[in-house]
């Protein structure tokens, strides 16, 4: 791309360097705030700056958070003694968004996946072990996604478990709702019906 | 979509306020800066403050510039005699990246647009006309779109130099290469035939 303006290419191939984003539409981006006002464009740059320099992981849960414990780990209406161990906070923010969870959580910070070097170690287990053994843990909920290297990931945290008095579930697994069966892999549909559930008409 | 940190929420609205990007892309893109090293953050926001604080317009063909002149208008190995009338300089940059114009351009700003308000007295009409009687500019590119606005534009700004002493050209229009006859539409195919060019074996 020929830029008549240094300052353009600049900002271009700083957008440009995001992921997804290629160089016509960060020039979009960049032109679009061209023409905003100079307080926009300071507030978007200053936001940056702000949580790069004071975002930090939540003492307890892994999270990302302002304080040293997030709003989660910090609210007292939440069940404390609920654990749902996820790989990222963007499971998180997901599972949050389903309003349907009322517990705190755990971020492993990814799965097991000795191809890539990541082996428990380089997650956060030790500190849910830690966790569990310090505050009164009774449940833990296994929300982590259900490839092959995360049910690894969940098979080797509940066998680091197995001793200690809590209950382990894992989310429910199955075919979508609003998806057709037709469409289901074998493997989500076989286990279905193996896992099939009770049907109660008042439900 | 709920956010356990403050901070990570602004700056997913600040991307998110950027045309084209969802709460949820801008949430990735967070994440992937929050992720990166604090000077690559740090030179990412500065490049953005630097461009706004510093960026102009070209005091004669009003491109996007660094100084009083744009690249273009300072390089003496241009045709300075030679002027490509465009909308914007999005323009600009498409037909710099073809490598095919060695003039300078003159960018207007937008089209004639009435219904948006959008008048000769809001585009760069009167400079382009200052232009052409002070500097010895010899010819004249029409290269805006062919839309309904676009063609009455054209037609108006060359009315107003009819009088010149100045060529005027509009860049040629027909059917696209790699495109198929069956799939163009009407008008372009019937004016394509009806403006045949030679055609030299030559060539």
């Amino acid at each position: 791309m020929n830029f008549s303006s240094k300052l353009l290419e600049q900002a271009v191939e700083a957008f440009a360097s995001l992921p997804g984003i290629g160089k016509k539409s960060a020039l979009r981006l960049v032109l679009h705030l061209v023409n905003k006002e100079n307080i926009d464009v300071k507030n978007f740059a200053q936001a940056l700056l702000t949580l790069k320099e004071n975002i930090r992981e939540c003492n307890t849960c892994h999270n990302l958070s302002d304080q040293e414990l997030c709003t989660i780990c910090e609210d007292r209406h939440r069940k404390q003694e609920m654990v749902c161990v996820v790989e990222s906070i963007r499971d998180v923010m997901a599972i949050e968004n389903t309003g349907q969870y009322r517990g705190v959580y755990h971020v492993l910070g990814g799965v097991i996946k000795p191809i890539d070097g990541i082996g428990p170690d380089q997650l956060n287990i030790d500190s849910l072990i830690r966790r569990i053994d310090q505050k009164q843990v009774k449940e833990i909920v296994m929300a982590i996604s259900p490839t092959i290297e995360g049910e690894t990931t969940t098979f080797y945290i509940s066998k680091q478990l197995k001793d200690k008095n809590i209950n382990i579930s894992t989310i429910a697994r199955g075919v979508a709702f609003g998806g057709e069966l037709q469409y289901a892999d074998e493997l989500t549909l076989g286990r279905s019906i193996v896992a099939r559930t009770p049907y109660n008409i008042s439900e």
